[in-house]
């Protein structure tokens, strides 16, 4: 069902910091940092040829990575997010297989303005899966 | 001066569970388990179009991710990795630059034959990077 890696997410304190680390001393194509308001996030993307990094900074007070920078303070992989064709079709299979939807259950339109839901970590080896229609 | 992302590690407690959970509910092509004795892990791969993810469960008992799992026993995302042309370049930029090597600084064997060399999480963000000699 899942197709490819869209992303793997890193949440970071200083936006810029992890930039110049990937452009300079890595160096990676870095996009621009675009806050994201609804989502609480200002990300920056990092392109490699196969896939992408992204960089996740807290925006507001309610940032739903706040929590995971409190516990991480210097910054840390954050999630990985996989492809499907039909996102309401992924939720289905994998509620009859026993796994938890984050929230309400629904997809909801994420940061790339496409559908995406999370899979609660306590059911994946203790790692965040976003999955997005492609 | 990085390519392409080889794969992403994930530690797991229950490699089995963890194969499972790729296989069944998210319908992913889950490999086999290989022991790695020299490197105290045993690994699995899932197989997705654009690249990798690979479950690191503990083996022997100075194994690497111990401390890791210790502090999050539920499993958890380990290190992105990273390929670069030539692992030797890599490291001297990567010096020069500023960042440290884990170790002693020189390239290694990794568990795929292939020569690697760790960054410090605390120069990147607070995640681990291996950087692997495609």
């Amino acid at each position: 069902m899942i197709g490819r890696l869209n992303h793997v997410a890193i949440a970071v304190p200083d936006l810029e910091a992890a930039s110049a680390q990937y452009r300079d001393a890595l160096g990676a194509v870095v996009g621009p940092a675009v806050p994201q308001p609804e989502h609480g996030v200002t990300t920056v993307f990092v392109l490699l040829p196969n896939t992408k990094i992204e960089f996740l900074q807290p925006l507001g007070a309610d940032s739903p990575i706040q929590g995971f920078l409190a516990k991480n303070p210097s910054g840390g992989i954050h999630h990985v997010c996989y492809e499907v064709e039909d996102i309401d079709e992924a939720s289905r299979r994998l509620v009859a297989a026993g796994a938890r939807v984050l929230g309400d259950g629904a997809p909801k339109i994420g940061a790339h303005d496409k559908p995406v839901l999370f899979l609660h970590p306590k059911d994946f080896s203790g790692h965040l899966i976003e999955l997005e229609q492609a």
